[in-house]
């Protein structure tokens, strides 16, 4: 830890991540392949004096994690599809109750238990939808160390920012691959502290009262102030209501602090879109071989361009509609059936245009695989 | 109850549903507003020679039907959306290893406990999308009791043709409201039954090889032939394989086997839609107030009609295309945030003359309501 | 040949056409896969008093029938894409000099001598721009035994109303495949004769002088007349020029008789085409699959149509201009690299909305083949 | 000889062209208007230690030149339209054994025997699908003499990077007329040579095993390695096969050697394009007609532009589209029905912009000839 540049897996540079972002911490249960992110903090999350507790199952750690983050603490867990949705409920929870936290999930093939050791992006739409009724959250993606690092820093600060969960959806081949991993120092990235309240001990203390700016400053659990915490909606003090404008008024509050929000908290990066007749639209592993291609063809003369989406929700539609708006092909690169192909086709201005390029069987899409669907697209046969 | 016509709630007409339909084994766990259902059965079930056990929590619940169904038993369970949350990683095991069964799910207000006695349709994504990893379910509603009867021997018949689990997506209004239900003779509607292998004892059974027409037949687990039933990819034994052919081909049966008959699965009612210019799409209670409002404009002579979806997925894209081809306003009234509005929008040629009507503070959306909504719409103003 | 129904390949059903068109002489050289037709020619064409001859070469074979039909037989040869590469040269001196003859090639994989028995459909470029020089052509082909009798007479019929070379391109599958056959009775089919000139022995004869109706009486060449037949451009008596305004006028004699009798000349099947949605447009051995595919689907609900191409060249624009204008996807299914999806393309309205879908190394082109790249063209992903 | 500058005709210029790129061998058959290359190449060959040999016929020559080239020398023939027709069955082998070799054809009238010496366009799509069966092919052409030699000695460089036949479509204008050729020094024009293996004798070679690059590179038959060459679908040892994966993978490498390196092969010339809004496209003589009357035109303020192709094969799609983005009018030029139109029309955004002006005569389009069609065009009437 002394030296600047690693030489990691994906699951170490989002330890690495964590513990740079201030995790202080982190329950959870072993399941591949996010196995190492548990692993790693076992030993390097003491040494920082934080807390690591294996829990005797999925559920569990969800739940230890939201009683941590209520203590004041900057929390983490981390799974994979069948343990994320056995944490569906209590995400709920936390979602309604605004309890910061981050879920990273790192995406294996599904449905039940699939195929544990092999890559696949099909939690995204789970990652949305998993926990019932209406709400929002906010959901990350990266395709590389070093966004694996940056992303887990910003997973945390949008956590404290938003107080709400941020789910971290890595791929089994981002977590296992190894690559250079550029370590910042200290300081170098700002970091999001939690927003305690300034209320002090006898006054009365609001926990559900947002500020003018819709943040809601928080009480460390325990503390000075004691105050109701529940999953039912609620009144400022916390307490439950079936009042219709107040439902109304908190469910719109819970999702608009992150879709109002969108634009600060979208993360995407760009290769050759000013002028690409051809855009693909990619995220996490799949992202690499899309810009592998996407070179490749620049180098031929083709005007292909690459969106990479590092948020994957909100969905960032807005810059996939301005980005999109001159394409004659916008090609979504995905290792699933087309999750965020549709909501490409709801951000477009031209949804015919949207395809889909894929593969679900466990192997990495290659560039090889992209262009020979892109010809079929072309219309130019196999 | 020896009477054709009964004065009953809509969780008593799902219970006469089931019964109808042959439900043998039924495992559940309180959780209002489905409570009514378990409750009725806990008398009913065991007088007809089946078996109701109420388990310790939501997960056990949906484990102990799957089990009973992999023993030659029609079963069922029902809860609401905390419930449903928890029962999602199961789900998808019964999904992967096809296992017959209906779920019911009566939705309240959520995200997390939300307000439990009031009335929602915000787990219709859920439904879909709450199991990790790509997969394909089948997820009924209904708006009025007659309905409600035949829908959910709807569900056991479709469970049963295409081993899959159903969702039967009730809402609050429709669970509590008491209207008349006119039961059907036996024999009156056809049933569909176990499909069972015809392979002998000894005789090499395939538990997972299916047959020309897309069908698996089934052997009662503990009977004369053993096999292996899993959650992980599998062979046609429901053996554990990794090999991208195997995985790719399982994925997409399980998915084809509902998406290419969505034309036989999908059910609907239309209300005045052969010249429709304002065409309302809705369904659950939220579709009574949208009828109300058709036949008050018709009575005035405005060209409005309604497509009352009860298939909700796999969604009827080809229907709602079609009905909504010549309209010059497409309306969506639902109780939640827009979540059938997407898919109305995936779906037609024009997704801008999509607009969406809704409410979601727990109150019924009114047939006022939605005219107010309307006036905007069309650039009436309030 | 005494029954009326017979089981034969399709090079059989060649020869039976030939023969009830009134085939009086053959030559040829055997080639792989169209040997069959030589085959049964040998034996049954001097039973019904008809000269077969095997020649030394492709070219030979080419030559004689060209000689033999001057004199004013029907005459046939028969090939595969190698030998037919060697016949253009004499195959544009019977354009130019305006020679009625029946040209078969089953079309082997190419280029060169490729896959000899396997199928392909890579040869309909070469069919209409092998020879060198502008020149317009007549290109039938033929998807089944029935078809493939009907249109060998139909080629006989346009060679002598035309006075020009007619291709019948058969593809290897087609060739091969046995079914049943349906022979119609003599006079059932109507068959066009040798056109002859009246003008007396002594009196001047213009071999190359248009009828006002296009046409060019013959005179049996060694017969009563003396004329110049010629492969340069030439006067009414056959004798060459290269007077710019007659040189301008023979080119456009030679494309007019054709192109203007295009909606005359092309033949074409339709399936499903009033409210097709996706028109599959196809031709030979796969447009099997893709009416297999057609008649799937629909049974499905799904909403496409099939537009067979019997005739290839002169390229039957009209028909599928306006077959295809009410289509979203017009998807060209054919065993080459989109031959003939060029000319769609140049025919329709959009041709962003035409797409190929194909194969190329000598394995028919499947039912599951075209779905699998439709899925990909609509976007829907592997 | 010893001077630079010489005046020449346009088929001298191509001997010129031959000799300073390396040719080594030649054989051919004369026939107008490409005779004159033979002719001094009969003298000027031996002089420089090639080999000058007249064969029995057309088919002959092209057999010669694959055999020399497989021995390791750079060759050349050269014909005209019939001769080429006969021509197009070995090279089809050429294509498919991948024979580097440069096959010269000046264009006369056609079809057959057609206007011997006088000007015509009318053999190009031939000399891309003369030979059956799917492929590709380089064709280039040229308008003047400096050109000319510029061109020839790119197709030997051509020939031997890609392994391929490389046509040189001159027309009879170009061939025959007489201008100023300024020779480069040796050295001055980079030429490619044979790109032979480095496998030494006694080690496996494998002749159609293409390195990561895609060339192959070759063994001088005779020499010390034993393989075989085939026109056979071939393995990498050159050895038959008909594995559809072989077949299909073959067939690609052929097609896309040459298709994916368009924008490296293709060359052409632009005159005012920047600002043109009547893009004239032509090649060859026609091209100097039309380069004529922009020049023309522009002087009197007309925007006015000329896109001359030198390559016609691989078609230049993307230059050609490009180019014409922004023109109201896009004007073929050329001595022919239309076939490179066709190619503009598939070409570009909007085919209805493309408008064809032509001559089929024998006599040179002149650029009065264009100015009255244009005016046509422009809706100016006659």
């Amino acid at each position: 830890m002394s030296s600047k540049v690693k030489f990691v897996q994906g699951n170490e540079a989002c330890v690495e991540g964590a513990l740079y972002a201030g995790l202080e911490f982190f329950a959870g249960y072993p399941i591949t392949p996010s196995t190492e992110i548990a692993e790693h903090l076992a030993t390097r999350l003491p040494r920082q004096g934080g807390k690591f507790i294996q829990m005797e199952d999925e559920i569990a750690s969800m739940c230890a994690i939201i009683g941590a983050s209520l203590t004041g603490c900057k929390v983490m867990t981390a799974t994979s599809g069948p343990g994320f949705s056995l944490k569906q409920e209590a995400l709920g929870y936390a979602v309604m109750a605004e309890i910061p936290c981050v879920v990273v999930s790192v995406m294996r093939g599904g449905p039940s238990t699939g195929i544990p050791t092999h890559v696949s992006q099909g939690d995204v739409n789970q990652a949305r939808w998993g926990t019932h009724g209406d709400h929002s959250i906010i959901c990350m993606t990266a395709s590389n160390n070093q966004d694996v690092f940056a992303l887990t820093v910003e997973a945390f600060n949008l956590a404290e920012t938003y107080r709400t969960p941020v789910i971290l959806l890595l791929d089994e081949i981002v977590g296992h691959m190894r690559e250079k991993l550029d370590l910042p120092e200290p300081g170098e990235v700002s970091l999001v502290g939690r927003l305690r309240t300034s209320v002090k001990e006898g006054v009365n203390y609001h926990p559900y009262l947002p500020r003018e700016d819709g943040r809601l400053p928080m009480s460390d659990f325990g503390g000075v102030h004691r105050y109701n915490v529940t999953g039912l909606f609620h009144d400022m003090w916390g307490f439950p209501t079936d009042n219709p404008t107040a439902v109304r008024e908190l469910l719109r509050h819970l999702v608009d602090k992150i879709e109002i929000n969108a634009s600060q908290i979208c993360k995407y990066k760009e290769f050759f879109l000013e002028d690409a007749e051809c855009v693909l639209v990619s995220y996490g592993s799949s992202a690499r071989s899309a810009l592998h291609l996407v070179e490749e063809r620049r180098a031929l003369g083709d005007k292909y361009g690459l969106l990479e989406l590092q948020t994957l929700w909100p969905f960032p539609e807005t810059v996939v509609r301005e980005k999109c708006a001159r394409a004659k092909h916008i090609v979504v690169v995905e290792m699933n059936m087309g999750q965020i192909m549709q909501q490409v086709k709801l951000a477009v201005d031209k949804p015919d245009r949207v395809y889909l390029v894929n593969r679900y069987d466990g192997v990495l899409i290659t560039p090889h695989d992209i262009m020979n669907i892109l010809r079929l697209i072309q219309g130019k046969g196999v």
